[in-house]
């Protein structure tokens, strides 16, 4: 196949912050000397679009096309790319460029950038300064540095929201070190949380889900969770006194940590993923120092360490749950994914771009 | 020297929450078989021994004798006693007893004990159910296993407060394995804060004191710190960003955790050693998520470690800066060490109580 391309674009796009979104026609870049383009197949849904479509973290600028959870095929690619050939199944996550040389970059970290990760959308580019954007569109041109391969043994749809909700949860499962036996609550089961609830699984750990919700307990039993806590119930999490080692937590919105850090043994830990705002209501100082617990967070994942989770996928046969739509119905989708009403991840088949007008 | 012991106890206790001590006489118990007596010859002053006297975290009972920070000679020991003999220069610290069985105690970090571990001051004895009464007085009775060795090299008075002050900022530095060329931030000079500082260089770090008050700068520099951020400039704060490895918080009082937080590296630790309040402002989950940052906290040392950084402050010349007082002036020494107007532990010579009617 030659490597030819045309940067003509088709995208569904928010054109204010009113987070609606609407088809939208604009031009990706040439190739440079190390990018591949990539025909979108499928890119998933995920909660920062919505946040960034509303300009919630204040710099959004618009026209703005969110996604970066995406899966395609090469279509051309630079006359320096090495690791990517014309036909390959690849991915692109949160971000596609960093400075490529600070120490968190040597280190594999470049969403860690000292200078900033270019973010896959809403980001301007570190060349031309032109704004990135996603994945809601037919077509992405990015630095083969920002590029993973999907391996053959993943479903393309279900590995695409591999690429945020799926490093998300396992990189720091496996900064701490957590392993077989290791007691793991996950707090919350949404596209982040069902994704903890298989790796912790896949890891050998005895897996609880705190959720808000008595309606979430049988569903909970089904995703394969040992014990469910149904965090409303005071009884339920003063039963769970110092009993966990790790907790993931992906809720994305204020809660109260206390009575979760509570659940912590001496040295334990609680991993926050989702939540970027402030901690309310306030967080007690003695639930650290009493017992020499641990809070931190956690930022997606490095480059290696996503292909490294695509890789422990198709070794262990997890993909992530997912509802297919067609970019058509992607208002709706937001205002289900806002309600907490999707099992777990929407991903859009790109395919219902070529539908639009 | 034969191994008797009688049990006639002097001692300043607080006889209700008014915090005023005055004197008191009691018995302590009768040596139980592991059991060491020992004369108190010097105690440290703790903000905690007011904040107990105050009943400031609501368990406290009258009369109540503070003073965790004891240092005396052995006078009598129990027929099972094996590490000490009468004469010994020995120390007890925070804790007195622990279940001694469970994970926490038989990794040695009897301060995590999961059933909770018996206070030198105010907690019932797990024996007789006895409160347990500090050193602010002239003898005291307790387990070997609670009981350090005072190495020669160390200045008995000066010694006292490493039991508190010493362990509780040697032991972070260490769990979290704090080296050469680390840049360190120590947050707060007082009894604690200028502990840290001391630790922290002599392991090699490069030393910066966050104070509120430019009045501390030039103190800060005669303690040996490479650099001093006044913490309410908020350009110093900024300047600092992304600067620090570990930070050292030694601060008991609310406060706002997020500007120190942004002088912290990806992959940075601020540990908590004073604050067991609230949080507040509110901390912002951004700020570890961002990062990967730590926030965590750490509560004195187990009875191994406080024996290392008696050894270790032995081995590189470190004591505690110390304001020798009499019992007599001990309500004078409260209300100064709350305006923070001593340099840096008040440490009363217990043989001042003879002079007691």
């Amino acid at each position: 196949m030659a490597s030819t391309y045309e940067g003509n674009t088709q995208a569904y796009a928010v054109k204010s912050d009113t987070s609606d979104l609407t088809p939208w026609t604009f031009e990706r870049r040439q190739l440079r000397s190390d990018d591949v383009a990539i025909e979108i197949l499928f890119c998933g849904v995920c909660h920062s679009d919505l946040h960034v479509a509303r300009n919630d973290w204040g710099f959004s600028q618009y026209p703005l096309v969110p996604g970066h959870e995406i899966v395609g095929r090469v279509t051309a690619i630079g006359n320096q790319v090495s690791q990517y050939k014309v036909g390959d199944m690849v991915g692109v996550g949160c971000m596609v460029d960093s400075c490529r040389e600070c120490s968190a970059c040597n280190e594999g970290l470049e969403q860690y950038c000292l200078e900033g990760m270019t973010m896959t959308y809403a980001s301007p580019d570190r060349h031309d300064g032109s704004l990135t954007q996603g994945g809601y569109s037919d077509k992405i041109v990015t630095s083969e540095r920002f590029v993973v391969s999907i391996p053959d043994a993943l479903d393309p749809a279900e590995a695409a929201p591999l690429l945020c909700a799926g490093i998300t949860t396992y990189s720091p499962l496996r900064h701490y070190g957590v392993k077989a036996g290791d007691k793991v609550g996950i707090i919350g089961m949404g596209g982040l949380g069902h994704m903890g609830i298989k790796f912790a699984k896949s890891m050998g750990c005895e897996v609880t889900l705190f959720t808000r919700s008595e309606a979430k307990v049988a569903e909970a039993r089904e995703n394969g969770v040992d014990h469910v806590i149904v965090s409303s119930d005071d009884k339920q999490m003063a039963a769970a006194t110092e009993t966990f080692d790790f907790l993931l937590d992906t809720v994305p919105v204020p809660h109260d940590l206390n009575p979760y850090l509570n659940t912590l043994k001496y040295d334990g830990t609680h991993i926050l993923v989702g939540l970027i705002q402030e901690v309310d209501p306030a967080l007690q100082g003695g639930n650290l120092v009493m017992k020499r617990r641990v809070l931190a967070g956690s930022l997606i994942g490095g480059m290696a360490e996503t292909q490294e989770v695509l890789n422990y996928c198709a070794e262990h046969g997890i993909g992530c749950d997912i509802e297919m739509i067609d970019i058509q119905n992607i208002n709706d989708a937001w205002e289900r994914m806002q309600q907490g009403k999707v099992k777990y991840r929407f991903v859009i088949d790109m395919q219902s771009l070529k539908n639009t007008q």
